[in-house]
Protein backbone atom coordinates (compact mmCIF):
# COMPACT_ATOMS: atom_id res chain seq x y z
CA UNK A 1 0.00 0.00 0.00
CA UNK A 2 1.05 3.47 -0.89
CA UNK A 3 2.34 5.64 1.80
CA UNK A 4 -0.02 8.20 3.01
CA UNK A 5 0.99 12.06 3.03
CA UNK A 6 -0.19 11.95 6.50
CA UNK A 7 2.29 9.15 7.92
CA UNK A 8 4.82 11.30 6.52
CA UNK A 9 3.88 14.38 7.90
CA UNK A 10 3.23 12.76 11.38
CA UNK A 11 6.77 11.72 10.92
CA UNK A 12 8.58 15.13 9.71
CA UNK A 13 6.43 16.74 13.07
CA UNK A 14 7.21 14.40 15.41
CA UNK A 15 11.02 14.46 14.61
CA UNK A 16 13.25 16.19 17.11
CA UNK A 17 15.81 17.15 14.47
CA UNK A 18 15.93 16.96 10.83
CA UNK A 19 19.17 16.40 8.46
CA UNK A 20 19.98 18.17 5.81
CA UNK A 21 22.00 17.07 2.75
CA UNK A 22 24.67 19.38 0.59
CA UNK A 23 27.32 19.54 -1.49
CA UNK A 24 30.53 20.56 -0.66
CA UNK A 25 32.98 22.29 -2.96
CA UNK A 26 34.87 19.33 -3.64
CA UNK A 27 31.30 17.60 -5.07
CA UNK A 28 31.04 15.54 -1.83
CA UNK A 29 28.05 15.33 0.20
CA UNK A 30 27.32 16.42 3.52
CA UNK A 31 25.03 15.67 6.12
CA UNK A 32 24.17 17.86 8.89
CA UNK A 33 21.80 17.74 11.88
CA UNK A 34 19.45 20.91 11.89
CA UNK A 35 16.77 22.02 14.84
CA UNK A 36 13.40 20.93 13.33
CA UNK A 37 12.13 23.63 10.92
CA UNK A 38 10.35 26.47 12.19
CA UNK A 39 7.77 26.12 9.62
CA UNK A 40 6.48 23.92 6.74
CA UNK A 41 4.26 24.46 4.01
CA UNK A 42 2.69 21.27 3.07
CA UNK A 43 5.62 18.89 2.10
CA UNK A 44 6.75 21.89 -0.42
CA UNK A 45 8.54 24.07 1.64
CA UNK A 46 10.72 23.82 5.07
CA UNK A 47 12.69 26.98 6.84
CA UNK A 48 14.88 26.57 8.98
CA UNK A 49 17.23 29.90 11.16
CA UNK A 50 21.24 29.43 10.39
CA UNK A 51 23.87 31.13 11.16
CA UNK A 52 24.78 32.66 7.68
CA UNK A 53 28.60 32.87 8.65
CA UNK A 54 27.83 28.95 8.58
CA UNK A 55 29.21 26.08 6.24
CA UNK A 56 26.04 24.95 4.99
CA UNK A 57 25.00 28.75 4.12
CA UNK A 58 28.46 29.01 1.65
CA UNK A 59 27.72 25.30 0.49
CA UNK A 60 24.00 26.16 -0.79
CA UNK A 61 25.08 29.37 -2.01
CA UNK A 62 27.43 27.61 -4.60
CA UNK A 63 25.09 24.65 -4.83
CA UNK A 64 21.05 24.76 -3.94
CA UNK A 65 20.86 20.82 -4.71
CA UNK A 66 19.54 19.50 -1.02
CA UNK A 67 17.88 17.06 0.69
CA UNK A 68 15.56 16.68 3.91
CA UNK A 69 15.54 13.62 5.68
CA UNK A 70 13.44 12.79 9.08
CA UNK A 71 13.74 9.64 10.91
CA UNK A 72 12.71 7.38 13.29
CA UNK A 73 15.01 4.75 14.83
CA UNK A 74 12.67 2.85 16.85
CA UNK A 75 9.96 1.99 13.84
CA UNK A 76 13.12 2.68 11.83
CA UNK A 77 11.11 4.16 8.97
CA UNK A 78 12.53 7.33 7.03
CA UNK A 79 11.73 10.09 4.81
CA UNK A 80 13.79 11.92 2.24
CA UNK A 81 12.82 15.19 0.35
CA UNK A 82 14.68 15.77 -3.01
CA UNK A 83 14.95 19.68 -3.58
CA UNK A 84 16.53 23.22 -3.74
CA UNK A 85 18.37 25.21 -0.27
CA UNK A 86 17.85 28.81 -1.32
CA UNK A 87 19.52 31.29 1.37
CA UNK A 88 17.62 33.81 2.56
CA UNK A 89 18.60 37.40 3.75
CA UNK A 90 15.46 39.24 3.27
CA UNK A 91 13.31 40.75 6.28
CA UNK A 92 10.23 39.24 5.24
CA UNK A 93 11.39 35.44 5.86
CA UNK A 94 13.23 36.13 8.34
CA UNK A 95 10.67 38.37 10.33
CA UNK A 96 8.56 35.48 9.27
CA UNK A 97 10.05 32.53 11.37
CA UNK A 98 12.07 34.61 13.99
CA UNK A 99 10.74 33.81 17.40
CA UNK A 100 11.09 35.54 20.73
CA UNK A 101 14.13 34.09 22.63
CA UNK A 102 16.40 34.02 19.24
CA UNK A 103 18.10 36.95 20.13
CA UNK A 104 20.14 34.37 22.27
CA UNK A 105 22.02 33.70 19.09
CA UNK A 106 21.34 36.70 17.28
CA UNK A 107 21.72 39.69 19.40
CA UNK A 108 20.82 41.68 17.10
CA UNK A 109 17.48 40.77 16.53
CA UNK A 110 15.74 39.78 13.19
CA UNK A 111 18.11 42.21 11.52
CA UNK A 112 21.05 40.55 12.87
CA UNK A 113 23.08 40.32 9.80
CA UNK A 114 24.64 36.83 11.39
CA UNK A 115 20.73 35.76 11.11
CA UNK A 116 19.57 34.58 7.57
CA UNK A 117 16.89 31.83 6.57
CA UNK A 118 17.39 28.35 4.91
CA UNK A 119 14.21 27.84 2.53
CA UNK A 120 13.80 24.35 1.50
CA UNK A 121 11.92 23.12 -1.82
CA UNK A 122 10.59 20.02 -2.63
CA UNK A 123 10.98 18.15 -6.14
CA UNK A 124 10.50 14.62 -5.14
CA UNK A 125 9.97 12.42 -2.15
CA UNK A 126 11.06 9.03 -0.76
CA UNK A 127 9.58 6.64 1.75
CA UNK A 128 11.36 4.31 3.89
CA UNK A 129 10.19 1.37 5.97
CA UNK A 130 10.66 -2.54 6.35
CA UNK A 131 13.84 -2.47 4.65
CA UNK A 132 11.82 -1.69 1.48
CA UNK A 133 11.12 1.86 -0.05
CA UNK A 134 9.19 3.90 -2.38
CA UNK A 135 8.88 7.26 -4.17
CA UNK A 136 6.04 9.55 -3.42
CA UNK A 137 4.81 12.28 -5.21
CA UNK A 138 4.90 16.18 -3.93
CA UNK A 139 1.38 17.77 -4.57
CA UNK A 140 1.34 21.00 -6.19
CA UNK A 141 1.72 23.88 -3.61
CA UNK A 142 -1.71 25.00 -1.77
CA UNK A 143 -1.49 28.66 -1.20
CA UNK A 144 -2.02 30.19 2.57
CA UNK B 1 39.92 22.56 22.99
CA UNK B 2 40.38 20.39 20.05
CA UNK B 3 37.88 17.49 19.93
CA UNK B 4 39.42 13.89 21.34
CA UNK B 5 39.23 10.69 19.23
CA UNK B 6 38.05 9.40 21.76
CA UNK B 7 35.08 11.26 22.19
CA UNK B 8 34.45 10.76 18.49
CA UNK B 9 34.79 6.69 18.44
CA UNK B 10 32.41 7.01 21.91
CA UNK B 11 29.72 8.75 19.81
CA UNK B 12 30.42 6.65 16.79
CA UNK B 13 29.77 3.18 19.22
CA UNK B 14 27.05 4.80 20.99
CA UNK B 15 25.04 5.35 17.84
CA UNK B 16 22.50 3.00 17.03
CA UNK B 17 22.06 4.47 13.47
CA UNK B 18 24.29 5.75 10.95
CA UNK B 19 23.49 8.15 7.93
CA UNK B 20 25.54 7.64 4.78
CA UNK B 21 25.62 10.31 2.10
CA UNK B 22 25.35 9.85 -1.47
CA UNK B 23 24.72 11.89 -5.02
CA UNK B 24 21.73 10.09 -7.26
CA UNK B 25 22.11 10.78 -11.08
CA UNK B 26 21.11 14.10 -11.12
CA UNK B 27 23.58 15.18 -8.86
CA UNK B 28 21.81 15.78 -5.83
CA UNK B 29 22.44 14.60 -2.40
CA UNK B 30 20.59 11.74 -0.65
CA UNK B 31 20.96 10.45 2.93
CA UNK B 32 19.44 7.09 4.38
CA UNK B 33 19.64 5.84 7.82
CA UNK B 34 21.71 3.01 8.11
CA UNK B 35 22.02 0.46 11.02
CA UNK B 36 25.35 1.42 12.12
CA UNK B 37 28.59 -0.20 10.84
CA UNK B 38 29.34 -3.98 11.65
CA UNK B 39 33.01 -3.04 11.81
CA UNK B 40 35.05 -0.51 12.01
CA UNK B 41 39.14 0.05 11.94
CA UNK B 42 39.69 3.14 13.51
CA UNK B 43 37.97 5.96 12.14
CA UNK B 44 39.50 5.12 9.09
CA UNK B 45 37.00 1.90 7.64
CA UNK B 46 33.47 1.41 7.95
CA UNK B 47 31.80 -1.43 7.11
CA UNK B 48 27.64 -1.84 6.16
CA UNK B 49 25.81 -4.95 4.77
CA UNK B 50 23.52 -3.47 2.02
CA UNK B 51 21.29 -5.22 -0.84
CA UNK B 52 22.86 -5.15 -3.56
CA UNK B 53 19.59 -4.53 -5.48
CA UNK B 54 19.26 -1.12 -3.26
CA UNK B 55 18.93 2.53 -4.90
CA UNK B 56 22.60 3.24 -2.43
CA UNK B 57 24.81 0.47 -3.82
CA UNK B 58 23.43 1.79 -7.40
CA UNK B 59 24.47 5.74 -6.52
CA UNK B 60 27.88 4.41 -5.33
CA UNK B 61 28.68 2.60 -8.02
CA UNK B 62 27.87 5.43 -10.69
CA UNK B 63 29.41 7.98 -8.07
CA UNK B 64 31.77 6.88 -4.69
CA UNK B 65 31.91 10.07 -3.40
CA UNK B 66 29.94 9.97 0.09
CA UNK B 67 30.46 10.81 3.70
CA UNK B 68 28.59 9.11 7.00
CA UNK B 69 27.46 10.70 9.85
CA UNK B 70 27.14 9.99 13.85
CA UNK B 71 24.76 12.70 15.87
CA UNK B 72 23.41 12.47 19.18
CA UNK B 73 20.26 14.52 19.52
CA UNK B 74 19.99 14.47 23.63
CA UNK B 75 23.44 16.12 23.73
CA UNK B 76 23.30 17.75 20.28
CA UNK B 77 26.85 16.85 18.96
CA UNK B 78 27.52 15.20 15.49
CA UNK B 79 30.61 14.37 13.42
CA UNK B 80 30.96 14.00 9.86
CA UNK B 81 33.30 11.85 7.86
CA UNK B 82 34.09 12.40 3.93
CA UNK B 83 35.34 9.92 2.10
CA UNK B 84 34.46 7.39 -0.69
CA UNK B 85 31.75 4.07 -0.41
CA UNK B 86 33.36 1.47 -2.28
CA UNK B 87 30.34 -1.51 -3.14
CA UNK B 88 32.81 -4.81 -2.16
CA UNK B 89 30.80 -8.39 -3.36
CA UNK B 90 33.69 -10.21 -3.33
CA UNK B 91 33.73 -13.63 -0.80
CA UNK B 92 36.60 -12.47 1.69
CA UNK B 93 35.09 -8.87 2.70
CA UNK B 94 31.20 -10.73 2.94
CA UNK B 95 32.46 -12.95 5.08
CA UNK B 96 34.78 -10.87 7.12
CA UNK B 97 31.36 -9.28 8.36
CA UNK B 98 29.08 -12.22 7.89
CA UNK B 99 26.98 -13.07 11.27
CA UNK B 100 24.55 -15.69 12.53
CA UNK B 101 21.18 -14.66 11.42
CA UNK B 102 22.01 -12.73 8.87
CA UNK B 103 20.76 -15.94 6.99
CA UNK B 104 17.16 -13.77 7.95
CA UNK B 105 17.67 -11.86 4.92
CA UNK B 106 19.94 -13.56 2.48
CA UNK B 107 18.94 -16.92 2.65
CA UNK B 108 21.42 -18.04 0.29
CA UNK B 109 24.08 -17.37 2.87
CA UNK B 110 27.26 -14.87 2.90
CA UNK B 111 27.48 -15.62 -0.93
CA UNK B 112 23.94 -14.50 -1.42
CA UNK B 113 24.29 -12.55 -4.85
CA UNK B 114 21.49 -9.79 -3.14
CA UNK B 115 24.16 -9.48 -0.29
CA UNK B 116 26.86 -7.27 -0.71
CA UNK B 117 29.00 -4.72 1.91
CA UNK B 118 29.72 -0.81 1.76
CA UNK B 119 32.90 -0.12 2.47
CA UNK B 120 33.65 3.48 3.62
CA UNK B 121 36.92 4.61 3.30
CA UNK B 122 37.69 7.99 4.84
CA UNK B 123 39.52 11.40 3.97
CA UNK B 124 38.60 13.72 6.51
CA UNK B 125 36.16 14.63 9.62
CA UNK B 126 34.22 17.53 11.11
CA UNK B 127 32.80 17.33 14.72
CA UNK B 128 29.68 19.03 15.64
CA UNK B 129 28.93 20.49 19.56
CA UNK B 130 27.52 23.65 21.11
CA UNK B 131 26.50 25.13 18.06
CA UNK B 132 29.91 25.69 16.57
CA UNK B 133 32.35 23.14 14.71
CA UNK B 134 35.57 22.06 13.85
CA UNK B 135 37.63 19.85 11.69
CA UNK B 136 39.67 16.67 12.82
CA UNK B 137 42.51 14.74 10.79
CA UNK B 138 42.00 11.19 10.26
CA UNK B 139 45.26 9.66 11.24
CA UNK B 140 47.32 7.19 8.83
CA UNK B 141 45.59 3.64 8.74
CA UNK B 142 46.85 1.39 11.56
CA UNK B 143 47.61 -2.10 10.50
CA UNK B 144 45.70 -5.21 11.95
Amino acid sequence: MAVSIHTIEQLIDSSKTALIGSIDDHGFPNVKAMLQPRLRKGLNEFYFTTNTSSMRVGQYAAQRKACIYFFDNVSFIGAMLIGNMDVMKDDETKKMIWKDGDELYYPKGVIDPDYCVLKFSSISGRFYRNFSSENFKIESKISG
